[in-house]
């Protein structure tokens, strides 16, 4: 992983602009959201095409191979799966969606009304994504994994380099959620020292963290307000040499100050978005994380899929 | 009303940056909205603190006098009140806001959060403007007017100047709502003939429109979706001097259209805005405005306003 395959899916991503979007980059004063820091830049990437970041790894996974006539694949009811959907709905080709029992009915609604046919099987994800691969080796449809796929993370590696264009340069530090890892890798692949970026976690889905506590990618129990879209067991193979190689930080964070800070951005900001892309606010407004007073800090807002009824 | 005075409101603006928000400006292809121009704009100023345009004029207002030590009044129960709370706790002046026994707890409770003293009065509007008028007399307090002063036109102004310094350039078209007139007032005195500046209002609240059939600003009934924000009974006089020098289209819209632009942009784009915002989107969704294929379509998403759980 490195910047030339993510110039390479920058490249690709710009022969589509009427499906991905280059979402703002919101450049404020650390001031005007009540900060210590010189400023606060918001990228505003939860307004891309399908409600998060993952339309641009998914895209490029799908441009990037032949479609066989099976179409695509994956095993996913959240950010991931909407982001499939959506890519195959932009290409024209069939898409199979592989949800556990426990996926909502609105889920199951949104995902069908992109085009995919849903397939709901298995009480938890792992059964769930147990039947996609069977399933997969039986059609020879496209798998699209949710974040450990190289397309996947150059896709999302696309959003850094976007956010140094607008921003005229590279900020200081970026703020990134972390879950299986494809947004930190891609990141991280772009902007490699030229900023610090820190790895954000909730204390209930410490993939990243509990991994470099044992020095190697280990499997985690998740739960928590953002186990939604942060909820992956273990660390992705490309996250972990990405960030071991470039990223010193990483911090974990309570439920309650990642609630907290989803509800201000809502009350404060009137951006409305998920708990995950929350997490950035969250450790600067708890202190978890303690910018320089000149300091420009990047907070990757990554994900609007939420109920507004919990924004109230 | 003149580009001077915009360019003053905008200087002053600019000592407040901890304050006043420069909103993002999210340049679109036509095609990623579905819409059959070469570019929608979306200025984004439902991102502005108090969660509208208007913290731009009544911010201008509070800083273009000395405020008495009664500090400053006004009469709104919506967006001017809230917006007008916020310029004054952002200085440190006392502030009143009169607001008739309509008004929701909800929206009266917002503004004693900004620290306003909330004096519930009258049945309607015009009796809690009456009171409202009749206790300036007594305490000197500094009056700001929703749209009709010009200092509160010339700081919404300021949203055009921003616009043309991000977009590098005036847009070909920009679509405003009207109410009272005071945002496309500003609009149009910066842009004058430089774009097409359309005007948009409900068919439930015709204010600038019924003034153009009568030859002069006439009193209108007022209701439907948008009246909370939209819902002036007559195009103020500063808005109907600017309009009927520049503005050469008046275009009414239903309210289902209004309300059907205002879950799409929800659904579609993640954005989170009250049905006075939808109008521009409203007006191209449903071909009552019909851009050339060439066109740069500005629309000024004007306000947050809204209670998200309406938005499921």
């Amino acid at each position: 992983m490195n910047r030339a395959a993510i110039e390479r899916a920058a490249h690709l991503a710009a022969t589509r602009p009427h499906f991905l979007r280059r979402t703002p980059l919101w450049q404020l004063a650390g001031s005007a959201l009540g900060l210590p820091c010189a400023e606060v830049w918001l990228k505003l990437e939860h307004l891309q095409v399908s409600g998060s970041f993952k339309a641009r790894g998914m895209l490029h996974r799908l441009l990037s191979h032949p479609i066989p006539p099976a179409g695509v694949i994956v095993a996913s009811g959240g950010n991931a799966g909407i982001a499939t959907a959506a890519a195959a709905r932009e290409l024209g080709v069939r898409c199979e969606v592989f949800v556990p029992t426990v996926c909502s009915a609105a889920k199951q609604a949104k995902l069908r009304e992109l085009g995919a046919d849903v397939v709901v099987t298995g009480a938890v994800y792992a059964e769930a994504l147990q039947a996609c691969l069977a399933r997969q080796a039986q059609t020879g449809a496209l798998l699209t994994h949710a974040y450990d796929q190289p397309e996947v993370v150059a896709g999302a590696g696309t959003l850094a380099r976007e956010i140094e264009a607008q921003g005229g340069g590279v900020p200081d530090s970026v703020l990134v959620s972390v879950g299986g890892g494809g947004l930190i890798a891609g990141i991280t692949a772009w902007l490699e020292d030229r900023s610090r970026v820190v790895a954000l976690e909730p204390e209930l889905a410490p993939t990243l963290h509990r991994a470099r506590e044992a020095g190697v990618p280990v499997d985690v129990d998740v739960s928590g307000v953002a186990a939604d879209s942060l909820g992956a067991r273990r660390i992705g193979a490309i996250a972990w040499d990405v960030t071991q190689r470039w990223v010193e930080q990483s911090i974990l964070l309570p439920d309650a100050a990642i609630r907290d800070a989803q509800l201000w951005l809502w009350k404060e900001m009137k951006l409305a978005v998920e708990p995950a892309a929350a997490l950035g606010l969250a450790a600067l407004q708890s202190g978890a994380y303690v910018p320089r007073s000149d300091e420009r800090v990047c907070l990757v807002v990554c994900g609007a899929n939420v109920d507004p009824a919990t924004l109230g």
